[in-house]
């Protein structure tokens, strides 16, 4: 395959991971970075050291919206308000870029030299990723976008404007980071013994001591799965108000029936019912050591009247930001590829093998 | 997905199950299907309770050749000697087919309306199954052909001929049963979490007791793999000498070091080298239970430096018939996708996530 370049939005955990990851993955060159206070491009390949050292203080937690639509912070940035305030910090400090207020439109001006973007900004509100593909599209990018995003339903927010992505020459592939993404795809796969899927369960264990801070969007993100809580209430709760859910559960929180979209990612490839998928699992944030083991199970019947239980099984010891940010890139690729066939709308990791 | 019209070359045990299955698999109809003997053809759909009747007696493993190229019995039509000597049985038999001496020639003058062809031949020579392709590739076959070959370098022969295949308009897709195919694709997900992998561990588990009669050719291709023994020397066993054997393993034959291509398979698609791949497993003929679960270990280093070991394991219920059939059909499909995007050559399984 040819080289790729590609672009960041976003420079909290996952887009800061992802500069990181791709100088150990062949053929990835990274040519743009964006937060909402900077944009860097660098068509040549950004210098990811600098980059890095530059936006070490970006924490997506803290951004709070103050109105939506185009005034709403993320909108044109997303991810990473500033820790250190009153100075430049993030990627306007990087001496490779530049201050802005429209840092995706910065990018999107120079995307038709961008083979692909990862969209690694908070997703609090269901459209907002479709919304920023639409602003690609309606620019007449010809690419790949990539996004990591969880929930269900906005699935069927981009499912909407496949048209739309079609029409420009878009390959948008959601869901591809762990669940929905690398499980999904093993789910997939491992459905391959059967005739008929009955029950696909999503078990995943996480332990986020000393990457509690570069991960609170994702904490905040599990939260409004929690009894009692939702998007909203989740949304619009203070770090503080987060360290005491956090205390209450002694650090260790377990959460059942997630609304994660690995089962409409399913339905839709054809695998099995939404409603046969569950996800469920265990953040511990008081240790770095998994608090169970991340398994996917898919029950079926087989073609010759037999029932059985594929397994597949993440070492302990590989880390959830190994387990995003690998398969995140490893779906761009495949993304690219398709791309480049000429094949446009969206896709989900049950129908693209994530490239090495 | 539209629906797919396909063929069967061959109906030994893999080319008769491939029928049956594909009723249980949605999209999914078989048009065309021969033997040495016989070729069927029905656009509208064969009758597939009627073919599985008529073939019942095909067994690969009694087809000796007396000649190579075009006089080989296997060169036109392949697997299926005819258990009942003497009468008319096999496809011929069929209500739906027509007795040939060409039947591969039958079905590609037939391929227009064919959108894929599972090559479900015995391989003992290498350069039979490539060969095959060629003709398809000669007559200007635009679709997807699958194979569910094993040996390493039919892969490389494969790739010689990529050229062939992509100016015909051909998706080949090679390697597409169990191992390789069902594991190569697990290996390639299971890779995942690593930027370098280490090593890749195939280990099988095979019960065959009652499904003895139908795979004797899968069994001899395994005794190749025994030391004293190779290709030529299997090919060349009588029935007699095979039963000798199993019985001097009481039934249990253990296989380490075997030449599959999951390892050119991994290393094509940039997953690790070769040499880390290891295939081995058990076959025992004395039972239906999996003498061991099939599982794959995946061991790699992650970006963040750690060590681990990734695993996939098959449900020791589902059968091998199960799963290299699933999977045949399964990356049949996605072959059939990527050639309706106009992508042809040679694929693996790491290429593609099989079609459910």
């Amino acid at each position: 395959m040819d080289d790729i370049d590609f672009a960041v939005l976003g420079t909290g955990g996952i887009g800061r991971r992802a500069l990181d990851y791709s100088r150990e993955k062949g053929g990835l060159t990274p040519v743009a970075a964006c937060d909402r206070n900077g944009v860097a491009v660098d068509h040549d390949g950004l210098d990811v050291d600098e980059l890095l050292a530059a936006t070490e203080g970006n924490i997506a937690s803290e951004t709070r919206p103050d109105a939506s639509g185009e005034n709403d912070p993320r909108a044109d940035g997303g991810t990473g308000a500033v820790k250190q305030s009153g100075e430049m910090k993030g990627v306007a400090a990087s001496a490779q870029a530049d201050p802005t207020e429209t840092p995706i439109d910065d990018v999107i001006a120079e995307s038709a030299a961008i083979d692909a973007v990862l969209i690694a900004l908070p997703n609090l509100e269901h459209d907002f990723i479709p919304r920023v593909g639409e602003r690609f599209a309606d620019a007449g990018y010809e690419g790949v976008l990539v996004d990591v995003l969880k929930r269900s339903r906005v699935i069927d927010i981009l499912d909407d404007r496949e048209a739309t992505f079609e029409e420009s020459g878009i390959t948008f592939v959601c869901g591809a980071g762990a669940t929905p993404g690398f499980l999904t795809g093993a789910a997939a796969l491992a459905a391959q013994s059967f005739v008929e899927v009955e029950a696909v369960e999503i078990w995943w264990g996480v332990g986020l001591k000393s990457g509690y801070e570069d991960n609170r969007g994702t904490v905040r993100e599990d939260i409004a799965h929690l009894d009692g809580y939702d998007i909203e209430t989740a949304r619009n709760l203070t770090d503080e108000e987060i360290e005491e859910i956090v205390e209450e559960h002694d650090g260790r929180i377990e959460f059942t029936d997630m609304e994660h979209a690995d089962d409409v990612l399913l339905e839709r490839a054809g695998i099995c019912d939404a409603e046969d998928v569950t996800v469920g699992g265990i953040l511990d944030l008081r240790s770095d050591e998994k608090p169970t083991t991340t398994t996917v199970r898919v029950t079926g019947r087989t073609f010759d009247g037999e029932r059985g239980t594929n397994t597949f099984r993440l070492d302990d010891d590989t880390s959830m930001e190994a387990n995003v940010n690998g398969p995140a890139l490893g779906y761009l690729k495949a993304g690219v590829r398709r791309n480049r066939a000429g094949e446009y709308g969206v896709f989900g990791p049950a129908d693209l093998m994530p490239g090495f």
